[in-house]
């Protein structure tokens, strides 16, 4: 068993500005009672966090409910690891005629989901939080 | 916005296989009806992963309850990356007096959760699926 490591607490803006250092996190959402984490290439926008999905996906759990979503990068040879959780409300954006939808729509996004990846979702955040953590 | 690439299943012993090879995963529970995704060090024993964490975790929902563990990698150069499902139960294995459990608690496991970590979880698999993805 190896030792724990040392933990600091990540700012928002921190949080955020290395959330936007990655491609792939990580989508919470419930289904039928059950947690499901699907990985997820993103785009950020300020604050919002936008993917593609298809029609089908169970993905379709996050419009209009609460979903978390994850991101990470670890550097294992210099011991040292972040997480960031967004928490935050799921909408579908992909027919929304405002001008900000279309914006967002606009983003690059490469979807993991099987083609036609033409559902776009966005998260609306709630609390952001993130550790910075020394692997021990 | 970028084009959609192939996806390919993979099968049981080849997610196995490439969990195998990673050391963080991400676990998926629901605290209050709000899915959580929780960054963990991981090591596997066959088909059960477990992991550490502190008394005061909200991993902690993950016991006697239905969760999800995800692993992923990606080679961005390559533009390859693939993702494993586990969806199983999660167990306190703390105080388990049990061989097996002994076994299980004497695996290597770094724990991201505040010290101290001396509490041992252990998720039984019911349903492992996986994919690789060329990225288009």
């Amino acid at each position: 068993m190896e030792s724990a490591g040392t933990i600091e607490e990540l700012g928002r803006d921190e949080c955020l500005t290395r959330m936007a250092t990655q491609r792939l996190g990580r989508l919470g959402v419930v289904v039928d009672g059950v947690p499901l984490v699907l990985p997820m290439q993103f785009a950020m926008d300020g604050e919002t966090v936008v993917f593609q999905t298809n029609q089908g996906a169970k993905v379709l759990h996050a419009p209009l409910t609460s979903v978390s979503f994850e991101v990470d990068h670890v550097d294992w040879d210099d011991g040292v690891g972040w997480s960031v959780i967004l928490q935050g409300f799921g909408a579908d954006i992909t027919s929304a005629v405002d001008e900000r939808s279309e914006e967002l729509r606009s983003l690059a996004v490469h979807s993991w989901a099987p083609p036609p990846a033409d559902r776009w979702l966005k998260i609306i955040p709630r609390k952001i939080t993130g550790r910075l953590i020394r692997i021990g």
